[in-house]
């Protein structure tokens, strides 16, 4: 395997430096071709940089930046203030070519204005979407995007959204002829809101796309399809709702029966019991699958959850290494343009 | 306690009779002052009512109704047709006094509208919502509004249905200034859609709500707010969300570890602590919680899951005696009056 640099925003998230330097340690540990340019407050990633192994420390290099875009600010008056801010710096070394792809677990918003801005999106894609890959009850793996890189969609990017995902499907995981539904709230066509049922009429005429029709949120885990396509305001709030599920039942299995008075044996017994049980679903946790992508742009963007851990933000870094390797811009272009072409002569 | 009469679409839901009929029973057996109005094909009812105890059979009164509104149709031509559909003469008999509330697991669009049609909206109400009240980690209760009601809500319908969640849970779960809380896709002012922010203004210029602002879907279930409002496309995805997620974690908690070859001790062993764990978790069960009120109508509504089994119907029609015993609809009535006198005066 070649060399590979990825450039990180080491500012942002819920807790920036803290998690961001000893996630990107950890993921040069396991990872020997990586190289990672660390963005950002070089005192501050520098003083957490002292204690690490000084064989990790060559294939680190920190990149300054002079201010931070808060999490909480609105993404027009963060992209108009970005200069010299830890994302922007980031993803201008995407634009330059000096880094391969770029990780960020700050403002949703601002990183998917700045990415479209800096990146560009590709031929025949209005807006980039928010694509995650979730595992199911049937021990395979669904794609799910907008989650939110976009509040508000309107059909024509529905429609982007299922070329985007089934490709992803098809390149990434792997599956032939990937079935992508939309997210509604019934099997019904009559059901739902105009944008997807005017989505599900063009869906449906595609000979490249193998639709499947509607699906309800109760299917999100179950294996129905491939690719699951929603707006990014209901694609976030699902995903959210999931992982608050996940992580109260995880949690409950880890507390269960504690600070009870038991005999040693029951508790002993007990205990193992809930460790295979935690084990048996975690791979439902969410911490394992953090990082989404930003898809539809001539870069790669990996858009970490603000309150990730140390762990969490580690898999978004390992998220990006593989979006690079496995070319997923370049991928998605050369199927848009085939699916463009056809559709032009259809 | 007196005599109270429920009218129920006995044809409703994806099972019909064969669910409705056996769960009418069940709620008859376990409410001794309960009489129950079956809507519906009286030759398919009364052979699901011969096998049933004669003790209960004084308290059933068999409704006949000539057709079933379809689940897959468009509602307002349901509507339009509804005339002698099992739902509208249930919802007739509420509308007359002979029954004081109705329940239904048919077309929620359907219900809705004819709910509106024949009940009407209380005053100050533009359109019902469905609410539901969740169990939370907190050992508390949550209520959330609205799961599907409306496709599409402006933010004076969210205000709405925020007032409405603050009285049921000030009124039924008795908790004195509920907190009201808005989904949102992020919890800073600036976020998500146009009129989730202009809901907030109003909710928090309010001195008659308890807001405290936005949540995320991950919060659907922790406790921090008492009311959750939402539009209804949303309602209705995140509650299936959780709902799915919920009913895999049941699933593979009672699977987990079955077919394999293991000492029988460490079997049985496994068993009871996997009991233990399927019990703490029971109350999020989904059944235990099926039937959702429409709320803002001059009467007594609830609407089942389709999908719901027998033991879920049950719920539903309990829940349908509860909100009479509780005079929800007049205890709105009385709050929303109170609420928009002080509004006009304020």
């Amino acid at each position: 395997m070649t060399r590979l640099t990825l450039a990180v925003d080491a500012m942002g998230g819920d807790f920036g430096p803290c998690v961001t330097v000893p996630a990107a340690l950890q993921a040069l540990a396991s990872h020997s071709q990586l190289v990672l340019l660390l963005v950002g407050d070089p005192d501050i990633i520098s003083s957490f940089l002292a204690k690490a192994d000084s064989s990790l420390l060559g294939r680190v290099q920190v990149i300054p930046a002079e201010s931070v875009i808060a999490s909480d600010a609105r993404p027009s008056q963060a992209i108009r203030n970005s200069r010299g801010s830890s994302m922007r710096v980031a993803l201008e070394l995407v634009k330059e070519g000096k880094a391969q792809a770029c990780v960020s677990a700050g403002n949703t918003g601002a990183l998917m204005g700045l990415a479209k801005l800096l990146l560009k999106p590709l031929d025949g894609i209005d807006r980039p979407a928010l694509m995650t890959v979730l595992p199911h009850q049937q021990h395979g793996k669904t794609v799910v995007l907008d989650l939110g890189a976009n509040v508000d969609s309107d059909s024509a990017m529905l429609v982007q959204f299922a070329v985007m995902g089934s490709v992803m499907a098809e390149e990434v995981l792997e599956i032939i002829q990937p079935r992508v539904a939309l997210l509604n709230i019934g099997q019904e066509e009559t059901k739902g809101l105009e944008t997807i049922r005017a989505a599900s009429t063009v869906l449906r005429a595609s000979p490249h796309i193998n639709y499947i029709g509607y699906l309800e949120g109760n299917d999100l885990l179950t294996g129905k399809t491939d690719v699951l396509v929603c707006d990014g305001f209901v694609g976030n709030v699902t995903l959210k709702t999931m992982e608050g599920v996940v992580r109260m039942f995880l949690s409950l299995l880890r507390s269960s029966g504690e600070g009870k008075k038991r005999a040693w044996w029951l508790k002993l017994l007990g205990r193992w019991v809930q460790k295979r049980l935690a084990k048996r679903f975690g791979h439902l946790n969410p911490d394992q699958y953090n990082g989404a992508c930003l898809l539809g742009l001539r870069g790669t963007v990996i858009k970490s959850h603000g309150a990730a851990n140390q762990r969490a933000f580690a898999v978004a870094i390992e998220q990006a290494e593989q979006a690079v390797r496995r070319q997923v811009p370049e991928r998605i272009a050369a199927r848009l343009d085939a699916v463009l072409a056809r559709s032009d002569k259809a």
